[in-house]
């Protein structure tokens, strides 16, 4: 299994705090020794970095670490490989375009092998996951459902999750996925998030000694939310995700949940 | 006006040395502030860095400078803007996914706006350079003509070849291409290459203070070709393409030259 770490928010955020964290996971406080990755949107550009080291002796996370890229809009990973070896091509989110966006994507669990039926058409993989072929599946079906970027967010929420509750039926499948302003988290098994915002108080993280005031880093209008595997933090309220349900966040505010009964009741 | 920086090798090999130069051109000895971009290939996975920042102050192009990755295919771009604002979306390289090969894309040059008039298929431009347009119109019309990836390198590197040629009629059209093991260069202005191999000498950089002796460096047996706007070092011996000539790299070996000569031939 791997861990996910995900951020939206309403002004450019840096990510340093939760970083900080997950990269302790990577090899330090978790097994998660496979790699790591991280991509930054800025506009509607990405920055990414990926690295097929373990997070917490990788001298690029902890450039990242210390080094505050701010961001509307964040996806990471870190990876214990069950599918696929170890290399950088395997290495999480991994990115496409579509509409003349970048579509950014991460995933936590396991498929099985009937993923491998499902048809792929524009997309293919570059790598040998079963998470990279998942989403060239997945991007595919919006592409071919949706030639052209849908005005109606609501149409297309709701594509994606069918796509994903197809996915979870083949399998744990969590996930994150991102074309900028949008962030979708999808939750099969593990997938928590919690929004900051004014009053700000401290948090301090499980995993690394460290404790913030957002209330000195932040001004009384920021919205950030953070989504992730586990609770990074102790001392705060995380909401767990149920399984099938997938959110829509956008600017920091859940936008609207699919859950996996609304579904079946369509 | 831009600078393209390329490498082709036989053995994974760090382009420190010819970032040095480059790097201090952005922003340093030269004009191009605006951003830099440097893609790695390790096996079928590229490792990209991007920064609109000038590349002489950017903190990752440090780390890039003194963290050698090492790798067969490298392409880097530094920057000054004509077309599009300065921004990460507008940041080479461009990279595309095409036959389960990332493809990355540098351009030095400018082109005139009759090429908004070629039709785009299967990519979209996510920022608005005339650049990452030609990109995606390129490698839509390599999608189309090879719907597989062919067997037949002479039959791609010749199409390619056609295509650089109809975008060289638009302006000015220096190009760098690869999919991971091939490396293409096109020239239409500017654009030389050197090819280091036994027995190594030293080399010294024009735009920076360093001198490298390549014997204590290399094996015997390491070929590799370094492909740059304008030569780096003064006292090796590069060669210059000339206009509508493509050069396809592999292992640091130049495979087949198309020129514009060649393609009127045909």
């Amino acid at each position: 299994m791997c861990e996910l770490l995900g951020m939206s928010a309403n002004v450019p955020t840096d990510i340093c705090f939760s970083f900080s964290g997950l990269m302790q996971r990577g090899g330090g406080t978790g097994p998660h020794r496979d790699g790591w990755g991280i991509a930054f949107y800025e506009g509607k550009g990405v920055r990414s970095f990926h690295d097929p080291e373990p997070s917490c002796q990788s001298r690029i996370a902890q450039l990242i670490k210390e080094h505050p890229i701010k961001s509307l809009s964040v996806i990471s990973h870190i990876r214990q490989a069950n599918v696929g070896s170890v290399c950088l091509e395997n290495t999480h989110p991994f990115m496409r375009e579509l509409w003349g966006y970048t579509w950014v994507f991460a995933h936590n669990g396991q498929l099985d092998k009937g993923l491998f039926d499902l048809p792929l058409n524009f997309y293919k993989p570059v790598g040998s996951t079963d998470s990279e072929y998942a989403f060239c599946w997945l991007l595919g079906q919006i592409r071919e459902r949706f030639p052209e970027r849908p005005e109606d967010l609501a149409a297309l929420s709701d594509f994606i999750h069918q796509c994903c509750e197809q996915l979870r039926a083949l399998g744990v499948y969590n996930m994150l996925l991102s074309d900028s302003s949008l962030l979708y988290a999808y939750c099969s098994s593990k997938l928590s998030w919690l929004t900051r915002r004014a009053p700000f108080g401290e948090a301090t993280l499980m995993d690394d000694e460290l404790t913030v005031d957002f209330c000195k880093e932040t001004t009384p209008n920021d919205i950030v939310t953070v989504i992730a595997t586990e609770p990074l933090t102790d001392n705060e309220q995380w909401t767990a995700l149920q399984s099938g349900e997938l959110v829509l966040f956008r600017d920091g505010v859940d936008q609207l949940h699919l859950t996996s009964n609304a579904v079946a009741a369509d």
